[in-house]
């Protein structure tokens, strides 16, 4: 599915995000014209060497004057930054998304920044890996990866439909929710397993270690995150990260209790209901690749 | 590496683990005869039909009359049953070992079971997965695998090498522990894990799980293990796992505390901890895989 009305893209932030996008658009339709947006030379040559810009350039503003759509992809704590940049060059009408991990804040901080111009639709595809750079992007990271827009009161409906259009053009599949549903929601899928990953690792002795088998490497992948890049997703979503700590607190002590009690029957019940819904999370993946 | 003593090996289980143990003793020399001991004709016809035995039976005891080495590889549950079922039909001198989760239980029940006979050398293969049945059986499971051996005071030191020497054979790296080290070893990196992937699960919404991304499977893929195996496991470990769970609330307390405070350079600082320790543990398989 292309979109007749995009016809320049500008990405702020060529890593693995980014790139992805870069490469998504230029598969989904060769003619869309793709600008990057980088800090350093070398990434962006690694960009254009990957075939995920068509064109590269330091400078926010000179990338997205001709842009139809901007997509912001750098880290969080550099958002302030380029919407600065970019705000006094941007035509009427571009929308600008991005792939943040939290939204309550970055949209906040958009609207704060842009005002009117430039009407920011937040979006979250939940796809990447704990691996940075556009030497591991792909043009179908997306591709059946759940999408979330978190749209406002405020945003324009037309704009909203533009940005998930485009996110479908890439292959994920979009939902809406508000900034703050998604933040509460994403505390509980995603900052919680990372922070329980963590755990899991640092929390080990070094004799351990050698004993631990690829279920330990499967359970903590999400450990090897960029440590800055995860400080700031904690910290700008920090009070629904506490309640979902707090909820796996409860839980942990309601397994101790059964584990200390020995009631083998409630323990399997409580295993048993986890293994159902992942694996029935795992099904439903499969037919959406399908 | 092959072992001229060997000529045969009773494998009393043929799912996963005890599968690829058939199929790793016919690759690793095709003149050791393996003798699949089963449950259900079904699943003994498929490990046949799989490679993972030369000859198949339901009598434990008419399987391990002429064998050099029983492996036992049957849920922790059914130990009691076959090592009772074996103990008269055992030669002298033919050593034991199994693939089970716990050690200082099983340990103990066959010291009970066989007394002087068959000296049990218990082994725990770092290896598996989620997938039950010797359709997902593989002769290379325990290339590179930790395999921990955990002999006792009274263990023959001979006995105890000629188990290693198997393991070895199969692709794994041994390792010496205590029952009771072992234990309290896997409880921090095993079971622990396990139970916090359950709890990523079972802790959710319905309407999150949408929200979940690719991070969110791996981080609780062991959670799709076999809920009876893990309630066996976890009930057999059952002290050191509440050791591990209340080492595993402090560093949750720890961590919540820091986001609470919005100590962004301490957050950053324990995540970049654990990424540095498990970036290091993926070095080093990758260099032993080598």
């Amino acid at each position: 599915m292309t979109d007749r009305a995009l016809r320049e893209v500008a990405v702020v932030g060529v890593g693995l995000l980014g790139g992805s996008v870069g490469l998504a658009v230029k598969a989904a339709d060769e003619r869309v014209r793709v600008v990057g947006v980088g800090r350093r030379e070398s990434s962006l040559a690694k960009a254009l060497e990957a075939g995920a810009a068509d064109e590269v350039t330091l400078d926010t503003a000179a990338a997205v004057g001709r842009a139809d759509l901007v997509v912001l992809a750098t880290p969080l704590g550099a958002y302030a930054r380029h919407l600065m940049a970019m705000k006094p060059a941007l035509r009427r009408g571009t929308c600008v998304t991005d792939v943040g991990s939290t939204k309550a804040m970055v949209v906040r901080l958009a609207k704060e920044i842009l005002g009117t111009r430039g009407p920011f639709v937040g979006a979250h595809p939940m796809a990447g890996g704990e691996r940075r750079g556009v030497e591991f992007a792909r043009a179908d990271l997306f591709v059946g990866a759940t999408c979330i827009i978190t749209p406002t009161k405020t945003t324009p409906p037309g704009k909203v439909r533009r940005v998930e259009r485009f996110w479908r053009m890439l292959g994920a599949v979009t939902v809406r929710m508000s900034p703050t549903a998604h933040d509460r929601a994403v505390a509980r899928v995603s900052h919680l397993p990372h922070i329980l990953a963590a755990i899991i690792v640092a929390g080990q002795r070094d004799e351990d270690l050698p004993l631990a088998g690829p279920g330990f490497l499967d359970t903590t992948r999400v450990a090897s995150g960029d440590p800055a890049m995860w400080r700031d997703i904690l910290l700008t979503n920090r009070r629904a990260v506490l309640a979902a700590l707090d909820a796996a607190d409860e839980q942990l002590m309601h397994l101790r209790d059964l584990l200390e009690l020995g009631d083998g029957p409630a323990l399997e019940r409580y295993l048993a209901r986890a293994k159902g819904r992942r694996d029935e999370m795992v099904s439903e993946r499969l037919r959406r690749r399908e």
